[in-house]
């Protein structure tokens, strides 16, 4: 076996063996194999595709490169959950402490943020105090006794996935159903979780751009864990407005706050239920989602998911007494968006205003930038909303010196028509 | 403009510009693009393929990366030819003293033998005394008085093509007909010949296995000399049997001798006979093929065009003296391949000849590898010959030890039937 003979495998349309997917990422690892021949082999396999089988045996190969959590120690249903991302993506900040509350565990590692789509361990480290570097004992033993704790990606986990993504990067081969799908569930085996719910967000502000790329993106990885034995299923969200009412770190952790009181945006506040009702049921805590769902709310109302919320928190070292203090919104700049016809907002452009927000210093384009925790957007109309001129859009917050052009993109997001649009029922889709 | 976006527009199906061609080119010769990108490109190129305007973008970025021979210096008509490479093929060392020996002038750059095809220059410099190193001045020079040179590939000649050949050859990408035609067609180019004659060559011993692959690499090759305003035709020629009836360096000069003295196989006395006809129809030296054919075939025969191969030869330092004496063939090992059936010889497979000749010394698998200029094969019957059982097939000279499998390879070759073949007449087929 040579990686020739597989690059020309793929190049001919053969769907390549176990051995020969253990042997190019052992061989890519290793520094056996050199860049140049692994990006041909990524390009022949972003054209021509990998089957099924193939993206399996590509998951436990990168799965094999490193180490593997062990969460046998934990008592209860390991469960873990993971977003494609998007913009004012919150979801794992509510969806965590709801699922903890109910008794499931917890043990999830999470990403940065990169352009336009946010990260959860940038809105973790946004609270004063807080660390997501746990060591594995330390990580383990939160998630025994909190039922959760959120750390980030460890170096040793998955070490093929961050080279492979790095070449990836530079090469052109990022936008690929297999090496996209091999590469996320690849983490989330690693992990060590029992099941795994996958949201796959599609639209403007998502990586998938249309509902049918989510699709096939979100069966490619359900069929994965299914191979390998975990309970996986997906389900679609949009991804063309943002998720909530804010975008920026510290924002959308009072957001999350709030909805964990029970007081959040609708469209957050329904996706969250649905992502902890599907995880119920995968942890087999009730038969049907119908069942699940009444109870996950509950959660909500009772203050219990809140509470879980808190502990784990603490567990790692954060202070949440800034979010109850007015000062939370303080920065140099603070810039009202004023609409200036009447009519009704029809939709909110997610990609623009997620990409303002890395303007403002709320993400970051590359990797070395810094976040300024308290900077972001926060929206005063959702689409259907009705507006009169004058009537204030949205705020845009930063501590940079005011940017003539913030104000005109901010406005290129929103679109005001006369007559009021129809307001799409969410309606939860489900990949299983 | 950057190499993501290149890369990108090629997966997409889309035309590169002729300004992104460059930018790929140059960036890559000029070390600015690494290695991966460049793989990354070539895979999608090979797969997405290329229309020939851009195959004649990718020619001319390659010529313009290095220097280009400026034949004006040399009066009367600038001819080139190129075979694309078989077993036993020396059709150079007759078809270049026929064109030079009617008045053409022949600038003519070649490569050495790799793998079961041979090389014109090692053939050359099998001839004591010859090299193929001369300065561009004496190259020039010698066109000039004898009518004809050949050398070696310079290294300041298209230095795009000899990276990029190495990055294909170890990427899986040789195979490309865009990326093929654009490596020989650069190397015309640049070499300077207002017209260029192909011979493309399929069959089991040629590049291309099939007649349909090899026409559609000769037409993308003539488009590209068309598209540049260089006369450029293409004839197609048959390499599934040896060309003529010898195999290695020395060998094959006594036989190109003994063709230039009229007294050549049959086989190849017709390709080189058709060769040098077209390329007089190019030079305009004659208005159709048929009225070029019997000048040619009056070269071989007034002895003109043997005398044209002695002054080539001798400019060049070579001493013929060793092909007149029997010693030539001495080698440590001499074997007869003898037939055990009778019957008759329906085939000769070219490939397993041509694998067999490099182990017995006559090529090489690696570049590094030293050739011994006597060994080879020297064939004793062609496909239609009538054989009984105790004749001798060929005979294998080495200076190797004898090793078993030599025979039962050779064996292989041949296959005997009891009925007679019918022995395809050869005609010829062109591409203009």
């Amino acid at each position: 076996m040579n990686i020739l003979s597989i690059i020309e495998n793929k190049v001919n349309k053969r769907a390549l063996s176990e051995e020969e997917i253990r042997f190019f990422i052992d061989g890519y690892v290793q520094q056996e194999i050199p860049d140049y021949q692994i990006a041909s082999l990524l390009m022949a396999i972003k054209l021509h595709g990998m089957n099924p089988t193939e993206t399996a045996h590509l998951t436990m190969a990168m799965v094999h490169s490193g180490h593997t959590m062990d969460l046998s120690s934990i008592e209860g249903i390991k469960v873990d959950k993971h977003s494609t991302g998007g913009v004012g993506d919150k979801t794992s900040l509510v969806v965590g402490p709801l699922v903890a509350s109910m008794g499931m565990k917890l043990a999830k590692m999470s990403g940065k943020g990169l352009g336009h789509t946010g990260g959860t361990i940038d809105k973790l480290e946004s609270i004063p105090g807080l660390t997501t570097s746990l060591t594995e004992a330390q990580f383990l033993q939160q998630v025994q006794t909190v039922g959760m704790a959120i750390i980030g990606q460890t170096k040793s986990l998955v070490p093929a996935d961050k080279l492979l993504y790095a070449l990836r990067d530079v090469t052109g081969t990022v936008q690929s159903i297999p090496l996209i799908a091999s590469s996320i569930m690849s983490k989330k085996i690693a992990s060590g979780a029992q099941t795994i719910l996958l949201d796959v967000k599609y639209g403007n502000g998502a990586f998938m751009k249309t509902i049918e790329e989510a699709t096939v993106l979100a069966k490619a990885m359900v069929a994965i864990g299914q191979t390998l034995g975990r309970d996986t299923r997906a389900i679609l969200s949009d991804m063309n407005e943002p998720l909530g009412l804010t975008i920026g770190n510290r924002l959308e952790v009072k957001e999350a706050i709030a909805t964990l009181q029970g007081q959040g945006p609708k469209d957050f506040t329904a996706l969250c239920v649905e992502a902890a009702a599907v995880m119920a049921v995968q942890a087999k805590l009730f038969a049907t989602y119908e069942e699940a769902s009444p109870h996950v709310e509950h959660q909500l109302i009772s203050g219990k998911a809140y509470q879980t919320f808190e502990n784990f928190i603490h567990a790692q070292g954060g202070d949440l007494h800034v979010f109850s203090i007015p000062s939370l919104h303080e920065t140099h700049t603070e810039l009202p968006i004023i609409v200036a016809q009447s009519g009704y907002v029809t939709s909110i452009h997610a990609l623009t205003l997620g990409l303002l927000s890395v303007s403002l210093g709320a993400g970051r384009l590359t990797k070395e930038e810094i976040i300024e925790y308290n900077a972001g957007i926060v929206l005063l109309v959702k689409p259907g909303d009705k507006v009169r001129s004058g009537d204030r859009l949205c705020t845009l917050y930063s501590n940079k010196s005011l940017q003539k052009e913030w104000a005109t993109q901010a406005l290129k997001a929103f679109t005001i028509e006369e007559k009021a649009p129809k307001v799409a029922i969410s309606t939860l889709q489900m990949i299983q």
